[in-house]
């Protein structure tokens, strides 16, 4: 590895600190270097606050550092238009940073290599692409809301080694372990959205927050049709009722997100599209998780296998129906983790962008 | 990891190079050491051939090298018995060894301990348990042979991520891909028997011989109550077709197994016992699976993953019905092998004696 490499890991280890926080931004960290030492480092910590190049700059100023000259690096290309902050690649250049290096190009059109144009336009030296497939990881959810129009969509399966979601009669709680659920919390810390269907509110009455690590709870929203799941329920009652949110035919409201006719995952995405919600996790159940496959959108899936077997259960991707086996979802294997016993395997989706 | 330990490998690595000859003895592998130099090796190669014992020694002698106060490591307890052959102990004794290291003591009635005896009541110093949890994986189809009078039973499933075993339709050639074959035939090799059910030898009409890699192949064994089964099929035509046997309910004959009334899988470990098989893969369907998880009748269970998702589809503990989660069968997940993108999941029965 680079030393270029190693600083542009060092951003990204700083732009992970906004996870949760940003959205729809992209996450973004900077350092900046004089003489070989670090002068400046910043991220950005919250949506509608300072970008990450701001905040480092600032935090070099503060130390009483010159930025003259200066090697700035950052996992994002700098912004050139004016949005809640007037543009990063301004700042850079009146600032006089002699250097920049830049992990990925901002696929966001009202940006899309103005920035870097800007910086050169300027004399300033710009080297892209560093770690860039780790900082295309790293914004995966921003990448998918600006390019597809979309959040990023991750299915969350909870399953026996012999694919049974639940019992025949519904039970399901908890085929996993808490090692699985904490991971689970951990990334719906992360997302701005879980979203389950009225089977899964009614039979689980799930609470779809963050309880077992540190971490702000995502929205939830639930799909009910014709406004028929109990009042009762906790995502209704709780301390966090008010983020959560009803898809349904019905009528509109307060909290409520009205699709009108048949309710497609198409048609949901496009409504939390235009809510600036970039990332969902879908956590059931099978009717959903099938929606979703059949419709190709989705961009992951989390498979949490319990060492367990059910025997006659609900799978997964129950509503789902071929005929022969051409006809299969094929996956990309990514990674498989230990989570005490229980096993995690993470796929892509062969079609996603990523 | 020790000197003792660091040659005791040795000898389970000369152990294994018997796998799928031996059987019903156990795999043993044997080294000799003098003045720090190996003098001999040799390793049981084949059923009614020489122990390892004897075979080490004879390369000893062979090589010119005196035996007198030489060390003999060897993974299991030297015989005490007349069986095939003259006692290893009394062997050991008479060619003067110094000192035995023994990696475990045979569990078999007839030796289980007289043999450590008679080495020690000659004088020669015993030490035992020497990587003894490896030495009793080695053997694991040997002690549950011996221990529990049945064959070492592993249920072996080939499935899609979501659990699917095949499509409704009953296909599922090939849900898993070459390199998982590869290790299947591998295992075949090494395995006595295959059982299979009648609808899988109907609906696949599978060969159940090791073709993708070298290796000799198993018994076949699949039952077919009443003898309705195709005459036609593979297993019955090959070149192999005197090693496939068939369990039935109806008459007697050659190369038939019968079992009265209900065909129970604790029927038929007895009637593989009796015929000396020491170890089977019970390769589907879901009938079959069901019945010996259900029987608490397997001591472990390789699941072959594809990074498939079929939907709808046969599960492969189908018959296996719970009604709450406290009644699910757990598995102790031992370990995980990616194979070209197919993943392994290894899991041992909690109730297994290993």
């Amino acid at each position: 590895m680079t030393t270029d490499e190693k600083i542009m890991q060092g951003c990204i280890a700083l732009a992970k600190k906004g996870a949760g926080y940003v959205s729809p931004n992209p996450l973004v960290g900077c350092i900046i270097i004089n003489n070989g030492e670090i002068i400046g480092e910043g991220y950005h910590e919250k949506y509608g606050e300072p970008h990450a190049e701001a905040n480092a700059i600032e935090d070099a100023k503060k130390k009483g550092h010159s930025l003259v000259g200066a090697k700035l690096y950052v996992n994002l290309e700098p912004c050139s238009h004016f949005g809640k902050r007037p543009p990063c690649a301004d700042l850079i250049v009146s600032e006089k940073i002699g250097e920049v290096f830049i992990g990925m190009q901002d696929p966001y059109k009202e940006v899309n290599g103005k920035g870097i144009e800007k910086l050169e336009q300027a004399g300033i030296k710009v080297t892209s692409g560093i770690l860039e497939k780790e900082c295309r990881e790293l914004n995966k959810f921003f990448i998918t809301y600006v390019t597809e129009e979309r959040p990023y969509v991750t299915l969350k399966i909870a399953q026996s080694i012999d694919g049974a979601i639940a019992l025949n009669n519904g039970k399901s709680k908890y085929i996993t372990n808490k090692t699985s659920r904490e991971f689970v919390h951990r990334m719906r810390s992360e997302y701005d959205a879980v979203l389950i269907g009225k089977n899964t509110a009614k039979m689980d009455n799930p609470d779809l927050n963050v309880r077992e690590v540190e971490g702000r709870n995502p929205l939830r929203i639930v799909i009910d049709k014709n406004l028929k799941l109990p009042k009762d329920l906790k995502i209704f009652c709780d301390n966090d009722k008010d983020k959560t949110y009803v898809i349904t035919n019905d009528k509109e409201g307060e909290n409520l997100i009205r699709i009108k006719n048949k309710i497609s995952s198409k048609k949901i995405l496009k409504k939390l599209y235009e809510m600036k919600i970039n990332s969902i996790i879908v956590e059931g159940g099978a009717h959903l998780f099938s929606q979703f496959l059949e419709d190709e959108l989705f961009d992951d899936v989390y498979f949490f296998i319990a060492p367990k077997i059910i025997g006659t259960g609900l799978s997964p991707f129950n509503n789902f129906k071929i005929k022969s086996l051409d006809k299969v979802k094929n996956l990309k294997f990514e990674y498989q983790k230990n989570l005490d016993n229980d096993i995690l395997l993470y796929y892509k989706n062969l079609c996603s962008q990523e």
